[in-house]
């Protein structure tokens, strides 16, 4: 900002390695202070003052600055150099006792809590009594005494709390900021933001040293936030907070209540044409949205500190695509500046948060949407009550296959147990429904009909709202705005309608540029006919995974027990045969779904006991049967006999896949019948998914036999890494992020480093022997933002998600070609 | 041989090429039976006689050839060109029509029972007929009559089965012959011998056709076999058999008892002069043992074939050191002659199979030894009878850790369920106990006390015997044979000793040899005093694997329980503090055994909940007392509970390892401590276990954190092909092994075109690194001979494998030195 011209106040930075070392070795490195005197000298130089001098003191701020803004996450301390005897020097100087005495309070105040640690809420207790001994209500009415008795208070505080004398020398108060800040790098706050938006922990932070100026000196000063757009909605023209008489934090803190930018404007029309000018010119340079912190001293203008500004997802099209209009952007950059992430939170209803609600318990957003219903904790029951017309929530402590009918008749799913890639998260995720997960504050008593959340008891058929962005769940009906682009994107609403809104016709303008760039196809996950009509609406171009063994569930099950407990190779055969048609209606279903589109069809893959039900209920059926000498059927003595035979130690190692289709041939064999007789060509291609570690590293021999490779990074990533995908996030996955010794859950984005060199190895291998092979991902992975730019380099043809995912793809893959590898985990 | 002058019959080959050519195409490749015809030709030319000509008619032998020899698995077919007109001439020229037509009737024995696959039982009971007809008792008492009317019958049989006449052009006899041979390759008892022998199934076999030489032509005419040394003890001289007036299979058929060579020298000094001579010219040029069939026709000498021949354990280790005697082979080459499969024979006690006995069942051979004892069914049954000085063998369904104290106790274990890597195998094998498993035909009631075998039921109490290395089950007791090189392996008999055996000296050279030239270290794993103690004697060189695990089993387990329902860290620690001083003593005991050979010590890898009774089994319980309306101890319910949360539905991808360390540091911290008190030096190496495919292919990474890896081979099998071990074998690996679609079980010895891929990725990213880390590999593999050749070749610093393995990998390391990468899999 200085090298354009700006009015910034002097000042100077430390820099991240001083950071890192110092946080590495926890001491300050050689030589830094001395450096810092040196650099001061000049500062003091420049601006005609002296820190820590009386007669002509220098104050300065001591804040962070980093590579990635971290709205809020970092510390500052202000008005670091004033002392009592400045406080007096600075009373006579300005001629304001109020407001030298004010500064001194406020920095007492920052450094307690910054450095010393002091709990802010022990500070605002002591203001309570200082105020009430005071006979007023506010710091502002204080008269000297006040502020001066306030300061003493918060220094007594301070001392009991460190067991030290509060320091007087403000070259310690300098020396202790800076540490302060250095040290906010790693407060937690800080790591989980850096996680959430997977900023490196290892990177530091600068310390920002500037001369002071006072929004708090005088009547025509003040401090203000301006933004050079709407953050929020995207709309043009500037926005903002301005705050007479304050400094620094006071904006935001929410004790006073600021006026808007353009009541500011036309109180002090010279100043703000000033920043507007200001504004403009910092637009025009970063050539985005910007954020900026400026405060009026006697008038005179002075910016602190801009950044890029965050911004809604609304705000992110809006604004990307009028920066294109400006001329100030290409497309391209428009697109790079646009998010998977951001276009979903686009596509799902939302909550109505004006009007009052009452939160009860937050869990996991494990699938995001807005769900209202009555609560219900069967799946049975959800079914009929929705065939009743009714909207539910299924609440369940986790769900198994066996809710499915249950997922699919409810608005939204929520469970105690169990995290993002839980049965319940992925399955809602799958079908797009709401879900939140892993809620572990409420206690669900499947056969009382009730769970608990804290001290409140909620009954089947209370209403509850569940938000799947934001994990909270409340009680009673939240009322729900639909999502436009939703409409726009399932072909409802056309974007040159005169009906469609600004953000429409912005999704609309660079998911048209996305699918025009990009190189990757984007397939859909569907199992069914309704999966597969959804997926081509949404723009998917085939389906990357259909998965049969959803057809084997729900009524089908009495098939599968009759195959379990087949005595013999006819009777299964029998058994097999009557499935055939059943089975052919559904892969026609499907095809005439996708008219055309190429679909890849995955014969059955678990064992067949995964269908019949889990045997440790059978185990407690037939004791309570035993113990009361009561007698137990035929049929359930062999489908526990047969549960109990075939059960598996290990089943994600065990009887799956082909290994099925080998023991039991007949099986496959009907299944490519009716595909064939479904599909009415038998010349389609015939390819393998690669999902053990075994898979993609003999990917150069397996490649003979191959049409096409489907990566499953599902299963690749638990026998890469050894993880249960059923178990990883309820044991050890959490206490792992916690400690940062993986950075972010592998089974929600791929690991490059470990299974995407297994990825690596196999296109490598494969594309040597078979250049033509067609290579595509399904699964978690194919529609998560990150893993999509690195299957995009990676050379992949396509990838496969859910159906609600496949707009996120198909801008991410657009992204993927229009940004220059930056999206590496 | 014809090449050094041996009276060889003429003849010519049909090589593997056009076997395999036939096998995979179905069809005889084009211009086969033209140079078939040529060469036929050209024998005639030498023979002066006629393929098919009565008045001077050749006959021929169709005879396979292989590279690897496959003694008794492949077809041939004798006096092929015999018509009943060349028989009618046949008896003219010869005199003898009784010799005539009896080489009639083989022929179209041997061509109805390997051309048109009559079952031999058949062909028996026509014989029995016509003999009994003819009023003899066998055919060599049959007149020209007789031998004509039972080659009729033989041919009406044919007819019969084949429904097509027999035919009767001697070329087309010729034809089927080949084509015979050809699809021997594939037979049943082919496919199973080359699985065993690991002989690879693409070869195809070769197929000799010479002219027939006639054993049977008279009274000075025979056929017989013979060895250059006894294959069966390794005692020099000549050794075999020899029958009058044979022909063929006569010799090995048991119709009539052949007489010794010597009583053959005896009887035809001449001729077995001659013989000798033969026999030392080839053992002369093979170096080896030779296995000779040779015929007598009239007074004259005839070698039909010769290969290297097969042997016992004993006579591997005889031969090949009298063979460095004799000056015709290097040290090195006896010791690549001797394999370490061998020598674990020979160091198992062994049935004596002189007496009679009665078998009752076959297992799986899963952990060699001859073991007799009481049928137990409780493990702690077992226990108390083996300390009331009673011998008894465990027989469960399968075992698991519970069943360690029985095992430990007993003489050796049956299970009706399970293979070669079952948990009953794999300990047992560890522990060197006999161990028959997956005994499928014998049913365990361990509540009634009692198994029933065929008709047959055994109660506690019965004695039994079970051979592991031939998994039969015998009932009563079978005396055991002790092994003298066992003996000497553990110490009790010197090799200098005037009562050690020329096997237990032949032994102690070809070990010594191995010692002095093998690479690799050779360490055992051992997780208790007497395991390390064991294992020293054995000549481990150290302890490769010390798992903690056995450390928390047994009267120990109170204090895991404590650990699992400590309600409070506080309590947990207290529980740590309690195990420190056991754990202490422990190592001390361990590091005391090895008196400071190198010992790695895993800390504690399983969850700590696979230490409590299995959920199944609680399930039952609670569900019993639920609907008996029995009260449940606040402990049961709450081990209940605990169980149940902990419960893992992959536990091999679950919490094991590093992972509990991280979720519970204290233990870990206590397991240090308790080492580093033990050891009493700080200053120990520290590594990793390389036990998943990303640690593999991290490894470049990981080697900066390690002083050391070891490789655990046997999970990243389970990973890298995603098989589960414990479900495995009872699954679909058997089925996979009938298809061949695996040449052999990856858990008994290293996939190295998959594992070995990871393997050799770590160990060149490792070795970049950091050159000097030392590498090992500890488990199955470790003992297995094909895989130690490869971790040889890998450059690997040592193999770890249970104690009593530890002189076979000693063996294979030396072996591997010494023989060229012939040995992969």
């Amino acid at each position: 900002m200085v090298k354009i011209g700006l009015p910034v106040p002097p000042g100077f930075t430390i820099t991240t390695q001083a950071c890192r070392s110092f946080l590495s070795s926890g001491t300050i490195p050689a030589g830094l202070y001395d450096q810092v005197d040196a650099s001061l000298a000049e500062l003091e130089k420049i601006t005609g003052k002296e820190f820590g001098n009386p007669k002509n003191p220098l104050l300065v701020s001591v804040r962070s600055g980093a590579k990635f803004s971290m709205p809020g996450m970092m510390e500052t301390v202000l008005n670091v150099g004033i002392t009592p005897a400045v406080a007096e020097s600075l009373a006579t100087l300005s001629g304001d006792p109020i407001f030298a005495w004010e500064t001194y309070r406020r920095f007492i105040d920052m450094y307690g809590r910054t450095v010393s640690e002091v709990p802010p809420a022990e500070f605002r207790k002591i203001e309570q009594r200082v105020l009430a001994s005071h006979g007023v209500e506010t710091i502002q009415e204080l008269d000297v005494d006040g502020l001066k008795v306030l300061s003493d208070a918060y220094i007594k505080e301070n001392e009991a709390l460190t067991g030290k004398p509060f320091p007087t020398d403000p070259r310690e108060h300098r020396r202790k900021s800076i540490e302060a800040v250095f040290h906010s790098w790693n407060s937690e706050r800080a790591q989980i933001y850096r996680r959430r938006e997977r900023i490196p922990s290892d990177l530091g932070t600068a310390v920002n040293i500037q001369s002071m100026v006072f929004g708090n000196l005088s009547d025509d000063s003040g401090t203000g936030v301006a933004f050079t757009r709407n953050p929020a909605t995207g709309e043009i023209g500037n926005y903002g907070d301005y705050l007479e008489r304050a400094q620094g934090e006071d904006v935001v803190a929410g004790i006073r209540t600021p006026i808007s930018l353009s009541a500011f404007g036309d109180k002090y029309p010279k100043v703000y044409g000033e920043l507007d000018k200001t504004m403009s010119l910092l637009e025009g340079h970063y050539r985005d949205l910007c954020d900026i912190e400026f405060t009026v001293e006697k008038g005179k203008l002075w910016i602190l500190q801009t950044r890029v500004g965050k911004r809604t997802a609304e705000a992110a099209f809006r604004i990307a695509t009028q920066l294109i209009d400006e001329g100030k952007i290409t497309i391209d950059e428009a697109l790079a500046r646009t998010s998977g992430d951001q276009l979903s939170q686009l596509m799902f209803p939302q909550f109505d948060l004006s009007l009052p609600t009452q939160e009860i318990a937050r869990g996991i957003p494990a699938s995001p949407g807005a769900a209202v219903g009555e609560v219900v904790f069967d799946s049975r029951r959800a079914f009929e009550m929705a065939k009743n017309g009714k909207k539910v929530i299924l609440v369940r402590k986790e769900t198994s296959p066996d809710d499915l009918v249950g997922m699919v008749a409810a608005e939204g799913i929520l469970t105690s147990r169990g995290g993002k890639t839980s049965h319940a998260a992925v399955v809602a995720r799958g079908m797009g429904k709401t879900a939140v997960c892993g809620t572990e504050s409420i206690s669900v008593d499947e056969r009382a009909l009730l769970f608990t959340a804290g001290g409140l008891t909620v009954y089947e058929g209370e209403i509850i709202s569940i938000d799947g962005a934001s994990g909270i769940v409340y009680l009673g009906a939240v009322p729900v705005i639909a999502s436009a682009v939703t409409s726009y994107l399932e072909g409802r609403l056309s974007a040159e309608s005169t009906s469609a809104s600004a953000l429409v016709k912005a999704v609309d303008r660079l998911l048209t540029h996305a699918d025009s760039v990009r190189r990757l196809q984007v397939r859909a996950n569907a199992d069914t006919p309704e999966d597969a009509i959804r997926a081509r609406i949404l723009g998917a171009e085939g389906i990357g995974l259909c998965r049969t063994e959803h057809m084997f569930l729900g009524p089908r099950r009495a098939y599968v027990e009759r195959l379990v407990l087949a005595e013999n190779e006819k009777v299964q055969r029998g058994v097999i045969a009557e499935m055939e048609p059943l089975q052919r209606a559904d892969f026609v279903g499907i095809m005439m779904a996708m008219s055309g589109h190429p679909v890849t069809v995955r014969l059955l893959d678990p064992a067949l006991h995964e269908f019949l039900p889990p045997l440790a209920e059978l185990t407690a059926k037939m004791a309570r049967a035993e113990a009361l000498g009561e007698e137990v059927s035929a049929r359930d003595k062999s489908i526990f006999d047969a549960v109990n035979r075939m059960h598996e130690s290990n089943p994600m190692l065990g009887l799956r896949g082909v290994r099925l289709g080998i023991l039991i041939p007949e099986l496959y064999k009907m299944q490519v019948r009716a595909l064939v007789h479904a599909d009415m060509d038998v010349d389609f291609p015939i390819g393998t998914m690669i999902e053990t570690p075994r898979a993609a590293i003999t990917a150069d021999r397996l490649v003979s036999y191959a049409d096409f490779f489907s990566f499953g990074t599902n299963d690749l990533t638990q026998l890469t890494w050894a993880f249960s995908r059923d178990d990883v996030e309820s044991t050890f996955l959490p206490r792992y992020l916690d400690l940062e010794l993986i950075p972010f859950n592998p089974f929600e984005s791929l690991d490059q480093a470990g299974v995407g060199i297994l990825l690596q190895t196999a296109v490598d291998h494969a594309r040597r022997v078979k250049p033509d092979i067609k290579l595509g991902v399904c699964g978690e992975h194919g529609g998560d933002p990150l893993s999509i730019h690195y299957f995009n380099n990676l050379g992949l043809d396509y990838v496969s998600c859910s159906p609600y995912r496949v707009p996120v793809a198909r801008l991410e893959s657009g992204r993927a070609m229009v940004t220059q590898g930056a999206h590496n985990n």
